[in-house]
């Protein structure tokens, strides 16, 4: 099997995998319909890697769309810790692509038992995760044969995209339906050039706000865990307050741009980052001053998150090649992660 | 003035700042006392930077000793997306030093007219934002003189500390009264030889879970803004979700170890990361098998993060002043950070 051949086969996948959760939103929809009957007042998300970031930007969508308070929570309190949260009124949400990490199922059993509605959101609905929810939404991405996560990552951000606007009143972002086409269309990007660029960088720095946040996260857990290149990721405003001290000409910083209300509030940091010499690709609608740009289509900032990672996908994976490694078998890493 | 001798003048002052704090227990425990009757269901932090990660460790408190759900807040949400959530029964402490980032007072506002009871936690009760909370608590650690943040974070624990267990009965860790002896012991650890490992690092990792986590951001976050080296921190189990696949034999890693739940969760990941040859130094009680180890007063693990930091606050300047690097004057940072 050619190098990197895996994880190519599991990033051209995804916009049938999108199109196929589109196609189905009823039975999404229709969970969503349900919880929202019950009137959740606090949202948590479960959970760990790659899901976590997914679960950031289901976070900043109750937030913003629900406008209701929300946490990631710490699945340790429970596993680790022993404690027995209160949680009547509360919604969680548990998302794990295997559905197979003892501490996520143990919380969510815990969880529901302390009177939260519980709801996993997995590829492997038969898992122990998706038993020990009351509700199980399937993803329906089919096997990823990669062991770093992509195509489980953007049918998690489209489910937890319906789920959460189906519990508002279900009406969708303007240009839903074309999440496919835009996905198929970021897969043309040619990262070559950029993948030459971070051949030999020993850093990388990626940055966003607001509902680009999380992809910045992912974008550097896919570099890390395919380049073994040390990537960080922090939101726009978190930066500014001190990890720009680390900002010059010797700094990669992919920062993600766009017109909506996230993107603006980038243009400070990157011109901080600018100021301050740093190497700043960006990433969406071109910026002025800012070359070179990777170009994405220009959706609402709610949909962005999907088809963004998509190119940053595709760069990990050939900036692994071009190391010299093969992205479809980090090292120290196997499908199912199990911690407690 | 002598590089770093602002900073080791704020390093060497905080076991009085925290005699300070504990003699002036009362104010924070009568808050937290006229808070808890009003028994809020769920427990929202708003912070940035250090303060963030103040917040984390007092997330870890609410989550694990009151046993509520609780939340790291996107002030984003509010500034950029204009929303406003619904925070009937909600808690919300707002961290920060200067009390003066227009964001983070922007967010107080709206959540104390959406129906939160809200605190601020500031080292500057007379700024905007200790006028715009209900509560305002004084960290009171007086002028902090370097850029970046020491005494005032640990101030910051330790009155997150009293308020949090004051609004459960009061009762605090055992140890508490120690603590500003336990600080004064850890300002003697020799950090010269530690700092001599990681001269010429090119990159750094820091590890913990549960109250240990944010120790590693807060350290990972002092190296970036000191010495612009790339350094990250892991939850001990978000490390095992991918970024272990980062480690060889170049990875230096710092983990922090204990005998208390947290800590002994970490065996698993020092063992994992040990295995595929990183270069782990310990920080706790020493673990068979592992040295160098940074010996620390084996406290509750509540206590921990209060001492855990101040060695790594030592090395964190050590190392910036042994790359020829000010850490009194980071580039491009200045002490109150203004973000939107």
């Amino acid at each position: 099997m050619t190098a990197g051949a895996l994880m190519a086969a599991d990033i051209a996948a995804q916009p049938d995998v999108i199109a196929g959760i589109l196609r189905r939103a009823d039975a999404v929809t229709s969970v969503a319909a349900e919880i929202a009957a019950r009137k959740p007042r606090f949202i948590l998300f479960a959970a760990r890697g790659t899901s976590d970031h997914a679960a950031l930007y289901a976070k900043y969508l109750v937030e913003i769309d629900l406008a209701l308070p929300a946490g990631l929570a710490s699945p340790s309190s429970v596993t680790v810790f022993d404690a027995r949260p209160q949680l009547a009124d509360v919604l969680l949400i548990a998302v794990s692509q295997s559905g197979g990490s003892p501490d996520l199922v143990r919380y969510t059993e815990v969880a529901r038992r302390q009177g939260a509605t519980t709801v996993a959101v997995t590829n492997t609905p038969a898992s122990a995760l998706g038993e020990a929810a009351e509700f199980a939404l399937d993803i329906g991405a089919g096997t990823e044969a990669a062991v770093a996560a992509t195509k489980t990552y953007t049918a998690q951000l489209t489910t937890l995209l319906l789920l959460i606007r189906g519990m508002r009143d279900g009406q969708q972002p303007v240009g839903l339906d074309e999440l496919p086409d835009a996905v198929s269309e970021v897969l043309n990007v040619d990262v070559a050039q950029l993948a030459a660029r971070y051949r030999f960088a020993s850093r990388l720095v990626v940055t966003g706000r607001g509902f680009a946040f999380p992809t910045a996260l992912e974008a550097a857990l896919k570099v890390m865990e395919t380049s073994y290149l040390p990537a960080q990721a922090f939101s726009g405003a978190d930066l500014l307050h001190g990890p720009v001290a680390m900002a010059d000409p010797g700094l990669p910083v992919i920062g993600i741009t766009g017109p909506g209300p996230g993107g603006s509030a980038m243009t400070v940091v990157l011109d901080k980052l600018a100021e301050r010499g740093a190497d700043v690709v960006t990433l969406g609608p071109a910026v002025p001053g800012f070359s070179p740009n990777v170009v994405v289509p220009n959706l609402d900032e709610r949909l962005r998150p999907i088809v963004d990672i998509v190119p940053l996908q595709l760069l990990a994976r050939q900036v692994a090649l071009s190391r010299g490694t093969d992205p479809d078998r980090p090292r120290g890493l196997a499908k199912l992660t199990e911690t407690l």
